[in-house]
């Protein structure tokens, strides 16, 4: 059969968009549905309710991935899950997250209505607690098998009883969360609809981008240590000052990067002071940096020379420095059957005419492509901005992008 | 008459010593007497005692400057005021402000004992809250008047209720802190006696300093503006990094102040990062910086500098800064007068060689030196340490500043 022609409900996907907005609505025309809280559930029961509504099979996995099935393949077909997530940073915009889960959503309500059957199951889902507000991809790292009891349960030195207080009140139980392990075996892929939150696709006026890789980050605590003293009688020589040395570090690092490194990102964005007061002499800076690189073996490489200019700093200032990696989120590649779907899609739909790009930001498609065949759609983010209310996609584009998601989903299945 | 074999009683100075030291004793050998405290308030008592027992006229203002009076001049006579601190700062050494104390107390005691009449009245004082505790220089600037009782009022946009509470519970009426402002035309002068806290004596193998000027001090606030963005996926063009920028600037003031000014000081004490998040472009950064210099028209060019430089930095970056003065305490020099008494005090000492030198830190004779002809003597702190329970100066030095101090105080009511 040739479902070229076929296009989702813009009307419903509006709709849907809506009502979602509402929840959690800020003053300034924002969301806040941090993970867990009142509004995330909210969001959820709503979603919910469009899942039954829909006459999908509405499944509560044990991390509180929240999905609804089509079982539109024979029995013992294996499952593509199109997805993303409902919850959101602090105040953020309307459109990350919220527009991947929506249009999957519509995506399979217009495969249902035509009835048509696929070699494939469709599941659609919503991750619980993308954003990292208590663990960051926390839903999709539970359904790949990658989260240990062991991370959920109190120990003495983590800090995580208010975590688990908010999954018990959520209906999650932390013992149980790795039951949410499902057979990967049964799942065929993974698709996600996102928006690009960079200004690639904007500056190039393209409604449409295909993601080949998604970058890797780590994320480091790098505190300096030189000696309290009083501010005005410790002489220069003696003088051992941590945000010195540390400011010395943040300005030959952001210019390294930018300078041996253009595919890299490098991000300073915090620095705590101690003891803080305008009158003695910094004793500890402590930084937390980010880096980010699409290739994991420069990725580790700028990792490396980092640390190194951390213990040059250090020394040019009689410091010393302790550095603790706290994140390592390596780089995925997509799948190629999934972007040759999207691209065929981007032929079917005619007003999808797109770029592959590489994505800057984490997304549970970095985690999923780890264990199944997985491709993700950006549409633009005017101006790049996200993480904030200015964030905006035009709807024509969202649009288009869904109808790709529909379509490449289609191809996925066709070519299982 | 000719008193310069005179010396005072330094096992009498050594108890009183450390009987203090024990008020208010940190586990780690150092001592907590912030101002308005219960140990504070104790050292207070216990001192008031000690005047009482040494037969002085006790006397207690209405801004808690605790002091006592020795009537050994004419009926009319001005009075020359000797003393220092008994306040300290968090887990303080033993020696700031206590032993410019103790020793002016020991000093009025060796000059009543003996019976000597001078053509001035003596009296011994603690001043309140010296380190900042809650007001800087509190004491010092009631009794010369420079508390205005708009400063203490209740208002709207200061927050100073728990400062007031705390002088209410010291017996201090925050509206009658004004009335602690003396006439200085009945005062002859002021000598104190304090720790280096720097090391230029401890080098040196001096055990006395001069003091010919203190250092002016002005404090800003320096926020740097930036826009918060995704960490990942904004480009660098667009980047607006208000820590990028803040760490420039701290870079660049540490040099051009110490290529420029080898008698200025800078110190960026503190930097707070708004939203403070290892994955989001730092939006502002906001600094304390200080600057010090013992020429006051010098300081104002580096202060002008640093402003010119903090706009250059935000420019380079593409912030804006905001820039806000906090404090200014103006250099202050000491009277050609006390300088030589001291001068002659160290002769007639003969252990006591030497040198002057300007004064790093700020103290309650730079708010007396606009008044009234004012002196300081500094002995040798070891290693320069200060403000820390390692601050340590060598008893014999101690000794020989008191007999300075007594000395310079004879010399001076000769020639008053």
């Amino acid at each position: 059969m040739d479902f070229s022609a076929l296009r989702i409900n813009a009307d419903r996907l509006r709709k849907d968009f809506e009502e979602l907005a509402g929840i959690g609505a800020t003053l300034g025309g924002g969301v806040s549905r941090l993970a867990l809280s009142n509004e995330d559930l909210e969001a959820r029961a709503w979603f919910a309710n469009r899942l039954d509504e829909a006459g999908l099979i509405v499944r509560d996995d044990d991390a509180g991935n929240l999905s609804g099935v089509l079982m539109c393949g024979p029995d013992d077909a294996r499952v593509l899950i199109l997805g993303s997530h409902l919850d959101t940073v602090p105040n953020a915009g309307l459109y990350d997250g919220s527009i991947g889960v929506l249009a999957a959503l519509e995506c399979v309500r217009t495969i249902k209505e035509c009835g048509i059957h696929l070699p494939l199951h469709l599941e659609v889902i919503n991750f619980t607690d993308e954003e990292g507000c208590w663990h960051s991809l926390f839903g999709s790292k539970a359904l790949t098998g990658m989260l240990k009891p062991a991370a959920l349960a109190v120990s003495e030195d983590g800090d995580i009883g208010a975590f688990r207080a908010a999954l018990f009140r959520a209906g999650i139980r932390p013992a149980d969360v790795h039951k949410a392990a499902r057979d990967m075996n049964k799942i065929a892929g993974y698709l996600e609809l996102h928006i690009e939150q960079g200004c690639k696709l904007d500056k190039q006026g393209l409604p449409v981008g295909i993601v080949s890789a998604i970058v890797g980050r780590t994320t480091h605590q790098l505190t300096f240590y030189g000696e309290a003293g009083h501010s005005g009688t410790t002489e220069n020589e003696n003088r051992r000052d941590a945000l010195y040395g540390a400011s010395l570090f943040i300005n030959r690092a952001h210019q390294m990067i930018r300078e041996k490194q253009p595919d890299g990102v490098f991000n300073c964005g915090n620095i705590i002071v101690k003891p803080g007061s305008f009158n003695i002499i910094p004793q500890s800076a402590a930084l937390i940096i980010e880096t980010r690189h699409p290739d994991e073996q420069t990725l580790s490489a700028m990792e490396s020379s980092l640390i190194r200019l951390a213990h040059e700093c250090a020394q040019q200032h009689k410091l010393t420095v302790g550095i603790r990696r706290i994140v390592h989120m390596p780089a995925a590649s997509m799948a190629a059957e999934a972007v040759e779907a999207i691209e065929s899609a981007c032929e079917q739909v005619k007003a999808a005419q797109c770029m592959q790009l590489v994505s800057y930001s984490g997304h549970d498609a970095q985690i999923l492509s780890q264990f199944t065949r997985t491709g993700m759609i950006l549409v633009p983010s005017v101006s790049g901005i996200s993480h904030h209310p200015k964030e905006f996609t035009n709807w024509d584009d969202i649009v288009t992008g869904a109808n790709v998601l529909l379509h490449a989903a289609l191809n996925m299945a066709a070519a299982s």
